[in-house]
C-alpha cells in the first residue's frame, strides 16, 4: 500500500508537560537572576524548519505550529500566534500556564513592554533573535523601566533533558548541470556587488546557493545549517561543522574558502571589527548574537541589503530548464494521484492521511523524489477552511461528497514544486462552484498578465482578487511567494502580495494561488507555479514580462460555472489544458490516459 | 468674446537676467561668509501654488515650472527639475550660468554632497525647507566635510528690487452648508485625536479645513496663509496676519481660537519647548525653522502623524452633496464648452488660448466660479504629450486636425473640480483611436471598482493600465490624486498610485485619470473626479466600497473602438452617458441639447 516516507501524521499535542516545565524554566531563571525569558519559535537562522533540537517552544508549550512566541514571567507567561493557528493553541497548550495570545492583538514586544516590572532583568539568547527583534525588545523593556540581558547558554537547553542533538547532515555539491553556474562565479558576482569590507552569510538558502552546496539538517528544505564571510577582496570563510563534510565535498569546498567551525564565527567577526572592517548583513537571518560580536570589537555596520537573496531569486536558463523538467515529472505524479482519486474517494473509504500517503508514493514512483517541499494539506471539507491545516491521526476524516483540497508539492534536484488543486467529489453545491470560477478567474488573470519591467508583487495581487471582490469576498494571505530551485518553497524577495515591493525579473518563480475559506464550510485554492519571462509585444514601447505557467496538471472542470468565463478566459483554460495533455499523456498509462482526455477537455 | 481672468498666457522666460542676478547673490553671500545658498522653489507651507513674493526661484534663473530647486557654489549653479520640464528649463534659464540637472539623475543633496568643497558654508532659509529636507542636506554635506548654516534673512529678498509684497487676502469664512461641520466640532475631533501636548498645524488647506476659514493669498487654491497651534487640552491659537482678518471673522475666529501674528509663533514653540511639552506636526509642510524653534529649546518631538489629514480627505455628507452640486454646474459648461468647440474647432481658426479663453468664459456664466483650480491645459497634437503643458502666447498653436487634450477644473463655494477629455477633430488616426480606446477600458476599470474596506490605492492603480500594458504601453504618473472641497485640487494623503499606501475610505474624492502619451505626436488622458462609496453586495462576506463617479461630462465616441469593449464595458459607458444627459440636458439650449444627445448615445 501507499506510505508516507517524508511526513509524519503524529498529534503532538500533549498539554499535561507545560505546568511543571514552566515552573522548571522559572526556578533556572530565578537561579540566573533573571525575572523572565523569551521562547521564540526560531534556530540561530531564522528558519522555515527547524531541527528537533531547536524546537524549544514546543518542549515548553506543546504548541508545535510553525510559528509562534511565548514570553514566560515570574507570575505570568503568554503564548502568541497568529489567527491560523488559535484554535490549535488551544488545543495543545495549558491554559492554566499560558495565556494564548492572538499577535493581531498584541506583539510580544507590546505586551512585555506592558507585563515588565520596573527593574526586571528579561533573558533572551542571542542566537535565536535578529537584532532588529532584540531592538524592539530592547525598546519595550526600557520604557518600562526594566532591562533586556543577553544569556549565554539557553536555560530550557539544560532543562530539556532528552534533547536531541544538533543535525549533522551530508553537505553534498550541488552539481552544476542543476545550478547552472559555479560557485565560483557566483562567489566573484557576490564579492563584486559588495559595498563593504564583509558580507555576513547568515541563511543557509543562500549559502546553499552561493557555494553550489546543498544539506541534509532539516526537514523538506535540503539545506546545510552554517554561515560563510564573503570579502570584497580575499577569499571566502565558510563555516559549516566539519563532521558534515567528507573528504571530496571538504577538497572541493576548500577551493572556494577557507573552512572552519562555526563556534569560531563568533571570534572571526570580533577580529574583523576590532580592525576597522564593514560589514553588511541579511537582516532577517543574521542571529543578534553575531552582529553584537562585531559592533562589540568596534566593527562599522552597512545597511545595503544582502545581494544574494535576489541573485538566487532570477533563476538562470538551467535552472528554468530544470525547472519545466521538475514539473513535468511532478505533473505526471499529481495527475495519476488525481485519476486514482477520483475513483477511490467516490467509493467513499479513503481518508486525508489515506490521501496524502498515496501521492507522495505516486511522486516516489518516478525515483527522483528527494523529498515532499512542505507537508501535504490534503484537507475535506470544513479542514481545506483551514489555508495551513495538517492532517494527523486525530484529525484526519474520510474524504466524502464535497469539495477536497490537496496542497503539496516535492523536492527534486532540478526544481522545488508547489502545486494546489482543489477537487469535486460527488456533487458540489452551486455556490461552491461559483466561488471556485471565481478563484480561477483571478489565476487565469495572473496567468495572463502582461506588465512592464518595474511592476512589483505589490501591483500584480489585486488582479487575482477582482472577481471574489464583485462578490464580496476575499481571502486572507498573498496570492504568491517566491520558490527556490532546489531549496526553499517559500523564497524571497518575489512575491505578489500587498506588500511585495520587488520589481518583478525575468527567472523569478513564484506561486499563483489565489483562494477562498469559510469557516467551518469549504476552501478553495487553485495554485501554480509561474516563472518571470520577457515578453515581445508587436509595437510594444517598453521592456514587458509575462509568466510562463510551470506546473502542468488538470484543473478541476466539475467546480466551474462556464458561463461566468469571458472568451479570454475560456481560451487560457482550453490552451492549458491542451499543454497538460499533450506534455503528460505520453507518461501515462491507457486507463490515466482516458481519464486526463476527459479531465481536459475543451470548454 | 471670451476671455480668461484666472489664467495668464504670458511666457515670462527671460535667461538674460540669469548671469547679473547670480553675480549678485554670489558677492551677498560672501559678504555673509556663505559658500553656498540653495534655492527652492517654496514658501513656508511647501505649498503648490505660492505668492509671488515666493518666486525667488524664478527671479534668480528664469525657471517658471512649478517644481525645481536650484544649488548656486562659489563657481557653479546647478538648477534641478523633473522630467517633465528638462525642455522648459532649457529654455528659460542662461544655460553658460545654471547646469540644468533631471532630479531622475541626481537629486539636489547627492549633488551638493559631490561638490561642496571641504569646510564649505553652505546657507538655506530655514523657512522654506522642512526638517526632513534639511536633515538630508545636512546628512549630504557632512559626508564632504562642509556645514550646513541657517540664515536669519533670506539674501535673495534683499537683492531682489521689485519683490512683490506678501499677500493680504481677506480671510473668510467657510460657511456651514458648505463645510456640513463647525469649526468647534473639528477642533474638538482633532485635540481628541492628539497623543501629544500640541500639535503645529502647518499645512494651509488643513488650517482652512480645521477653522472653516478660506483665504486669498494664492492663485486657485482658497486658502489663507498661516499656521496654528491646537492643544489637547487647551485653546487653540491661530497665527495669521491681522491685516488679513476683518472684525466679524476676527470676532467669529476669536472665539475658536487665540489670535496672534505668525511672527509670533517661533518664540511660543520654543515657550512649549522650554516647557518640556511634547509636540506633533505635519512633516510635510512644517518648515525647519518652527521645528527648530521649539527643539532648540528642549521640546519632544512626537512623530505621530498629523491627524486632520485623513479627516479633511474623508468628506462628511454635506461635502459629498456639495460636490454633486459643483459638479452638475461645471458639467454643464463644460459640455457647453465641448459643443461650441466641436463647430468652432472645424473651421481651424480657434487657438489653444482661445479654447482656453472660451472654457473658463462658460463657466463664468453660472455666476458661482470663484476661481479655475488650475491654469487650464489646453493642448492640441504633440502638446497634448506634455501632461503639464502650460499654454502661453508663444507656445499656442492653432488646432487642426488631429487630437485635442483639455485638462481644466474650477473652484466653487460648494466643491473643486478636475476633469480631462480628450477630443477628436476631424478625422484621428486609428491607432489614437485604439489607444484612447485602452486608456477609457482602464479608465471604466477604476470606476467601476468594488474591494474591500482596507484597500489602498496602490492596489487599484495597475487596473487603469492593465489595457496598456497588454499593447505594451503605458504612462508615467499615477491613476488619481485625491481632490479637496473648496480646497485643493491636489490633496492627501488618498490617491490611486503605485505609491498610495493610505487605505481609501468613504467620503474620499480622487480624480480618476489614466493616460497616454507619446512624445512629439499625442496625447490622451480621460479623467474624471469619483468619490469612495459603501457598496452593499448580497451575499458579501466583509464590508465593501466602490467609487461614485462625480463628473458629468460626454466623453468622445469619435475616439473609440467599440470592438475593444466589453459588454460590461459598454454598460458602463451607455449608463454613465446616459447619466450626463439627463442631468446635464435640462441646462442646456435646443442646440446644445441635440448636440448632447449625439454625443450620448448607446454604443
Amino acid at each position: 500500500m501507499f506510505q508516507a516516507l517524508f511526513q509524519t501524521f503524529d498529534d503532538t499535542a500533549d498539554p499535561t508537560l507545560g505546568a511543571s516545565r514552566l515552573r522548571d524554566l522559572r526556578a533556572a531563571l530565578k537561579a540566573q537572576d533573571l525575572d523572565g525569558f523569551l521562547v521564540p519559535r526560531a534556530d540561530a537562522h531564522q528558519n522555515e524548519y527547524v531541527a528537533p533540537c531547536e524546537e524549544r517552544l514546543a518542549w515548553l508549550t506543546g504548541f508545535t505550529g510553525s510559528a509562534g512566541f511565548a514570553i514566560v514571567l515570574p507570575d505570568k507567561a503568554a503564548l502568541f500566534v497568529d489567527g491560523r493557528y488559535t484554535v490549535q493553541a488551544r488545543e495543545q497548550v495549558d491554559a492554566a500556564s499560558f495565556t494564548t495570545v492572538n499577535i493581531g492583538d498584541s506583539s510580544p514586544s507590546d505586551w512585555l513592554g506592558a507585563e515588565a516590572r520596573k527593574g526586571a532583568r528579561i533573558g533572551y539568547d542571542p542566537w535565536l533573535h535578529t537584532p532588529a527583534q532584540v531592538a524592539r525588545f530592547t525598546a519595550a523593556v526600557e520604557k518600562a523601566g526594566a532591562e533586556l540581558a543577553a544569556v549565554a547558554e539557553n536555560p530550557i537547553d539544560a532543562l530539556w533533558a532528552d534533547r536531541p542533538a544538533p543535525p549533522h547532515g551530508a553537505v553534498t555539491l550541488h552539481a552544476r548541470k542543476y545550478a547552472g553556474e559555479s560557485a565560483e562565479k557566483k562567489l566573484e558576482k557576490i564579492a563584486a556587488a559588495l559595498k563593504s569590507d564583509a558580507l555576513l552569510v547568515s541563511d543557509p538558502h543562500a549559502l546553499a546557493w552561493a557555494f553550489n552546496l546543498r544539506g541534509d539538517d532539516v526537514a523538506h528544505t535540503p539545506i546545510a545549517l552554517g554561515f560563510a564571510l564573503v570579502f570584497r577582496d580575499g577569499k571566502p570563510e565558510l563555516f559549516i561543522e566539519p563532521v558534515k563534510i567528507n573528504r571530496k565535498v571538504g577538497a572541493y569546498l576548500a577551493s572556494l574558502a577557507a573552512l572552519a567551525p562555526p563556534a569560531q564565527l563568533a571570534a572571526r567577526l570580533a577580529a574583523l571589527g576590532k580592525a576597522g572592517k564593514s560589514l553588511s548583513f541579511d537582516a532577517a537571518t543574521a542571529p543578534a548574537k553575531l552582529i553584537q560580536s562585531f559592533t562589540g570589537a568596534g566593527g562599522k555596520l552597512d545597511t545595503a541589503a544582502d545581494p544574494i537573496a535576489l541573485m538566487k531569486a532570477r533563476k538562470n536558463l538551467v535552472e528554468l530548464a530544470g525547472a519545466r523538467a521538475a514539473h513535468l515529472r511532478d505533473g505526471i505524479a499529481l495527475t495519476r494521484f488525481l485519476c486514482w482519486f477520483d475513483a477511490k474517494a467516490a467509493k467513499g473509504k479513503l481518508s486525508e492521511i489515506g490521501a496524502a500517503e498515496a501521492l507522495e508514493s505516486f511522486r516516489r514512483e518516478s525515483g527522483e523524489l528527494r523529498d515532499i517541499s512542505f507537508p501535504t494539506i490534503s484537507a475535506f471539507g470544513p479542514h481545506a477552511a483551514l489555508p495551513h491545516y495538517r492532517v494527523t491521526d486525530k484529525s484526519s476524516v474520510t474524504i466524502g461528497k464535497g469539495v477536497y483540497l490537496v496542497d503539496s508539492g516535492a523536492q527534486y534536484f532540478d526544481g522545488t514544486t508547489d502545486v494546489t488543486r482543489t477537487i469535486a467529489v460527488g456533487r458540489v453545491s452551486k455556490r461552491a462552484r461559483r466561488i471556485n470560477t471565481l478563484v480561477l478567474k483571478g489565476h487565469i488573470a495572473i496567468a495572463r498578465a502582461v506588465f512592464p519591467r518595474g511592476t512589483n508583487g505589490a501591483q500584480l495581487d489585486s488582479w487575482a482578487r477582482r472577481f471574489l471582490w464583485e462578490a464580496g469576498l476575499d481571502f486572507d494571505h498573498g496570492v504568491g511567494h517566491g520558490v527556490g530551485s532546489y531549496l526553499s518553497v517559500h523564497e524571497g524577495p518575489q512575491r505578489i502580495s500587498k506588500l511585495g515591493g520587488t520589481p518583478l525579473e525575468p527567472g523569478m518563480i513564484l506561486s499563483n494561488e489565489p483562494g477562498y475559506y469559510r469557516e467551518g464550510d469549504f476552501g478553495i485554492r487553485i495554485e501554480n507555479l509561474v516563472a518571470v519571462e520577457p515578453r515581445d509585444i508587436a509595437g510594444a514601447e517598453r521592456p514587458m514580462l509575462g509568466f510562463e505557467t510551470l506546473t502542468l496538471a488538470p484543473i478541476d472542470l466539475r467546480l466551474i460555472e462556464k458561463k461566468l468565463f469571458s472568451r479570454e478566459e475560456k481560451d487560457w483554460l482550453n490552451a492549458y489544458h491542451l499543454r497538460v495533455r499533450r506534455s503528460l499523456a505520453p507518461h501515462l498509462d491507457a486507463q490515466e490516459r482516458a481519464w486526463l482526455k476527459k479531465a481536459t477537455v475543451s470548454i
